[in-house]
């Protein structure tokens, strides 16, 4: 087991990453915070696989556990359901001393988390991320939140979790598709922030199969869950709140990859494949504004489908709408377009010279 | 125009008091946050009053502004509300650089605060307050959130005001109850923490009268509410997010009177009803547990009696359902009873004596 700590003051905490720690849980989460109510949220399709170790776990350590399960997929992120949540947990009487333990991928530690930064005006969460996407990106950092309608987490808190355990062999019971579409965080991690790391991803592809396979040592997608936790963490402790622009590269093909996700409706595009088409259109825009060599853009095309991620759309896009969808996008803020682009592979910036046509060209250029 | 600062660091604002500020509101918003989009929410009564010299005021300095009106009364203070204000605002594009005015009593004020904390992960707002009720309490502190079904208050977020108006003349437009029911919060500031104000407030009766009778000169409600907001202000600067044990302080009378509340329904009584009767009770358990001499206790009876307060409660009460309620409530954290009670009117502290059953024998004392 390995830790990465998110450093920032009093909200510090660390991220373990290692094999078989979730029937260890519950002895860690007792270390870290101590003997209180815990209310574990997750959906039906991680409960059925993960949540009894969890709470077996939990009860070994005499902490006092209330099961909420919420369903699988993303209608799950609303303020409907987060309010189903909190109605649950006043019915359990769980007051502010009581802590939220979020089980599942994104969509639950996002959901989890904004009920822990509103119950009781506030309560401490533990993150324990079953996802690749969750363990790269999500868990980390305390962004949470829910959709509105048409506009993803438009609606949330900044609210930092105690303790975050990304538990690696939770990743080997997800689909291909579920597993990949976390790969898409990682590749643009390793774009905007470590040269090396990306290129080692090619090599990496086979060593995934190898241990999906049956391989007993994890210890390589170990080391890429962990490289990934220290780049976002080292990003997050600069730029909590997102006010430096630092935070804002991570946001690196998600602009157009939002729209496109919202436009698609919610399902019928995984959040993943989503920013693998934005980061398409990123790689094109960066080549035409940032000065990215062409060969790297396509480098980044390559990796992308190396881990089997849509570098085209399957369906023609309904370019108008995913531009009205766009204008509800953070970094149109006052109007004004900030664009993530990479110059180089493993470095990148906020550009402002991108013009809403560009992105129209962007969004165009994927079905080209 | 007076200003009360509450000094909480970067956070710091002002409260500015005074007479017919509405009208000139634009330019005291524009002066301290600039030119941005803002969305004022407020309810369909205060809407008919008040809403059109707002927006005129903001127009003029060519503020761009959206108008949400929300039914009036306590049910829009939900989750469900909330979701619909920010759908209505990112239809109508407003991003991280928007800002939320709420106008209105202490569920408008509760309810956009809430709005603003989670918009966008947190937006700045202005309170407009409209009530006595609000402009001496909800309205300053950042206590902001909404309602579940079986307890008040129970889901929200700290997040601080960037600004507080409180015009007088919005006062003179109450029905007597509403008036009423906000000065069972300014009774209260002075018996946990300014005496001789407690015992002006007796005289105080008959300005407001001849105030709401006609008389122009409006400065002794407004000395009235600039000293509460002077008392709030300097307890939430001592302990922003009610950890310190000290603004706890001002919950005196809240845990039975929001059982009491939310028992016999939300409308049936006001809240500052209800928090009347909780005073009755707290007074009542200050004398058996903190000393309070029986005479204090009658004058805080007849004060609230003098400002048309309920210090019996009308029906008979539901004792097993008020309990049942009171052990949702914030300060039975843990199981452990904290209660504030007044040694002496003018002072206050946190009581560890009291019992569950000390609690039920309160209840029960207001009906005989």
């Amino acid at each position: 087991m390995s830790a990465v700590r998110v450093s920032l003051g009093s909200r510090s905490y660390d991220v373990l990453i290692g094999v078989d720690l979730l029937s260890g849980v519950g002895g860690l989460i007792r270390k870290k915070l101590g003997k209180h109510r815990y209310a574990i949220v997750t959906d039906s399709n991680v409960a059925s696989i993960h949540l009894p170790k969890l709470v077996e776990s939990m009860k070994r350590e005499s902490l006092d556990v209330q099961e909420i399960v919420v369903p699988a997929g993303e209608p799950s992120k609303s303020m409907t359901v987060a309010e189903q949540v909190c109605e649950a947990m006043a019915g359990a009487r769980h007051d502010r001393s009581s802590v939220v333990v979020a089980l599942g991928g994104g969509v639950i530690g996002d959901l989890a988390g904004f009920v822990a930064a509103i119950y009781y005006r506030g309560i401490p969460f533990v993150q324990l991320p079953t996802t690749v996407m969750a363990q790269v990106d999500s868990a980390v950092g305390g962004k949470t939140g829910v959709n509105l309608r048409k506009a993803k987490n438009l609606v949330g808190s900044f609210h930092q979790p105690s303790l975050v355990i990304a538990d690696i062999d939770t990743l080997l019971t997800l689909p291909d598709r579920a597993l990949y579409e976390g790969f898409a965080e990682v590749i643009k991690h390793g774009i905007i922030r470590d040269r090396n790391f990306f290129f080692r991803l090619a090599g990496f592809r086979r060593e995934l199969d190898t241990i999906r396979g049956g391989s007993p040592d994890h210890s390589a997608l170990a080391a890429v869950i962990q490289r990934n936790v220290e780049i976002k963490a080292a990003i997050v402790s600069e730029d909590e709140h997102e006010t430096r622009g630092i935070r804002a590269l991570l946001n690196f093909g998600h602009t157009i990859g939002h729209a496109i996700e919202a436009v698609a409706g919610y399902g019928e595009l995984l959040h993943g494949e989503a920013i693998s088409l934005g980061m398409v259109a990123a790689a094109n825009l960066s080549v035409s504004h940032a000065g990215l060599p062409e060969a790297e853009r396509d480098a980044i095309h390559e990796m992308l489908r190396c881990y089997e991620l849509p570098t085209r759309p399957e369906k023609p896009l309904n370019v108008a709408a995913i531009m009205e969808a766009l204008l509800l996008d953070k970094k149109f803020a006052s109007g004004e377009v900030r664009y993530v682009l990479t110059p180089s592979i493993g470095s990148s910036g906020v550009y402002r010279t991108v013009r809403v046509e560009d992105i129209r060209w962007a969004i165009e250029s994927l079905s080209r």
